[in-house]
C-alpha cells in the first residue's frame, strides 16, 4: 500500500486530475477536500462516486438543502464522524441554521429511538 | 406477557385512552395505528413517545414534510420495515411525490455507500 | 446447497447429534430449536456457537436473567426479528414480566435516540 | 452556527439553567457533563431528553444498575464512543465490577455474532 | 405513488427498457429480477445503480465470486433479508459451496462479535 | 476497574500467558497486539475469542486472504475504526494489493448503497 494516503494534484494521473478539475469547477472552489483526494487511491471509485454525487445531490424535485439534510441524517444514523462533520458544514453553507440543525437532530434522535419500539414489540409491516 | 399484543380502546385504562384521544384529535382521524396500540402495553412509554412525536414532528424551523422525509431516511437506514412503510405513507400524505421519494432514496443510497469509503480509507475528522 | 435448510436429528451426523444431545440436556427439554438445527448446516459453527452460549449465558457475576435481557437489548438494536422473538421468549421464561420488558424497551429506545445526539453534535470521548 | 459548541451555565438562558439545576440536584453533583452542555444548543431537545432520562433510568421494575448495563450494551452495539465511555463510568459508579463488565461485553459480543447466523441463514421468525 | 410497485417491460419507457435489455444481455438471461423492476420506479436510479453494478462486480483484481461473497457479507451485516437471499443465490451460482457459505458466515459472525470487544473496551486505532 | 487498561505479559496470570504464548507461536511473532492485551482483562473472553479466531480464520474451503477480506468488509460496514485499521494491515500482509483493497471498498460501498434501495422500496424476500 502506498505510503501517501492521499493523491495530491501534482502527483495525480490525468484521469484523476480531470475529476479534480470537475469537482473544483462544479463547486466553484480551488480546493479538493481530503475525501476526494483519498478515494482517488482507486481512480474508478473516485470517478464513479463523483459522477453519482453530481447527479444525485443537485437541485431536482428536492432542493439541494433538503438533500444535504437527508444526507446528514443518514451520516449521523451511520455514526460516520467524518461524514457528519463534512455534511454539517455543507448543509450550513446551504442555509441550515443552528435551530434547523437542532430540529434535524431531534427528528433523527426520535426516529432512532421510536424505531426500536417497533422492532422490540415486533410490530409487523402489512406486507410481511 | 399478555396474550393480546395490542391494547384496544375498549380495554384501555383511562391513562391510555387519554393519549389515544389526543392522537386522534391531533391527527384528525378516528384511527389509532397499530404502533400506538402496541406500545400502549407500557403506558409510560406510550405517553412519553407520543408527547415527543407531537413536539418534534410539527411545523418549526423545518416544515412537516421535510421532517417526515428525514424520519423516513433514518428508518430506511435503520432497516425498520414497519417504520419505512408507515413513514412512506405519512410523507406521501404530506405531499411527497413518487419522484421526490425516488430522489430521497437516491440520497439515502448514496450516503450509505459513500460513508463506507470514508470509513474504509480511515479518513479522519478534524477533531479526532 | 442442500434442499433441506435444517438438519433434523435423524439425518444428523454423530458430531451434530452430540451437540443436540448436550443442548437438550443442558436446557432440560426434548426440543432443539430451529436456530440450532439451521446452523448445524456447518457443524463446526454449531459446536463453537453452542459452546460459547453455554459458557457465556449461564450464571456468573451477572445472573442469567440480566444476561438474557442484555442479549435481547442487543438483538433489538440489531433489528434481528428472529433473535428478538426468541430472546423475548427466553427472558420471559426466566422471569421477565411485561412491565420489565416495557422498561427494557424504554431504555433501548432512549439509548438509541440519545446516542444519536452525541454523534450528531460530535461530542468527543476523552480519549479520541 | 455558534462558535462555542457548548452552552456554559453563565451564558445559558433561564430555561436551560433550570434544566442544568435539575440535573445537578437529581445527580447530587455540581457538574453538568459535556453531553448536556452540548445538546443545550437546542433547548427543547435538552429539556425533552433530560425529562426522558429522569423518567426512564431511575429505579422501577428494573434496578438502576441493570438499566445502565442495558444502556451500555446498546451504546456498544451502536459503536458510539462517547456513550460507551460515559455509560461505562455510570455503570461502574452504580456497582458494575470489572468482572461484571467483562461478562456484559461477552454477552454483547456473543449476541452480535450469533444474530448474524440467524440472518445469514435466513431463519424466519414465527410471525414473518 | 403508482399502484403498481414494479415497472414491467411492457409498460416501461424506452430509457428503462434499454437498461432492462442490457441487464438481460449482460447476465445472459431473459429475466429482470424484482430488484431492478422495482427501482425502475425512479429511472435515473435504475440506470446509475445498474451501471455501477456492471463496473464494480465484474472480474478485476478480485474474481467475481470473491466479490459476491464480500457483497453477501455486507448484506448479512446490514440485516437486509432480500439482499441476503439474492446474493446467496448469486454466489452459489458462481460456485460457492455449502461449506464455503458456512465458513463465510463463521467469519461474518466472528467479526461482528469481535468488533464489539474492540468498541466496548475502547481500543484506540493508531490514528485517533 | 483496574487503572491499567491492558494486561502486560509480566503481570499476566498463567492462564492468560498460555493464550499469549499460543498467539505468538501461531502467528510467528513476539508481539501480542493491543486487542488481545485488552480483552485479557476478562480471561475467559480472551481464551474463547482467540480459540475462535484460530479455528475460523485459518485455511479451509476459503483461503486465508479471502477470509481476511470478508472480515475487513464487515469491520468497515460496522464502522469499527480499530478493526478496520488492524484488518487492513492483516489483509495487506496476506497479499491484498492497493488495487484489490480499492475493489473491496467499491463492493462494500455498492452493497451498502444498493441494500438501502431494497429496503426503501420494501422489496420482499421470497420467504417473508
Amino acid at each position: 500500500m502506498s505510503k501517501s494516503e492521499t493523491v495530491e494534484y501534482d502527483q495525480a494521473s490525468a484521469d484523476v486530475r480531470e475529476v479534480y478539475d470537475d469537482i473544483m469547477a462544479t463547486r466553484n472552489t480551488d480546493e479538493v477536500t481530503v475525501y476526494w483526494r483519498t478515494i482517488a487511491r482507486h481512480p474508478p471509485t473516485l470517478r464513479r462516486t463523483w459522477e453519482t454525487f453530481k447527479a444525485v445531490m443537485g437541485e431536482g424535485e428536492l432542493d439541494a438543502l433538503t438533500k444535504e439534510m437527508i444526507y446528514l441524517a443518514v451520516s449521523v444514523t451511520n455514526r460516520c464522524n467524518y461524514c457528519t462533520e463534512a455534511h454539517t458544514r455543507a448543509a450550513t453553507r446551504l442555509g441550515m441554521s443552528e435551530a434547523m440543525f437542532g430540529e434535524l437532530l431531534a427528528v433523527v434522535s426520535l426516529a432512532n429511538g421510536a424505531n426500536q419500539l417497533a422492532i422490540g414489540y415486533q410490530i409487523e409491516s402489512s406486507r410481511c
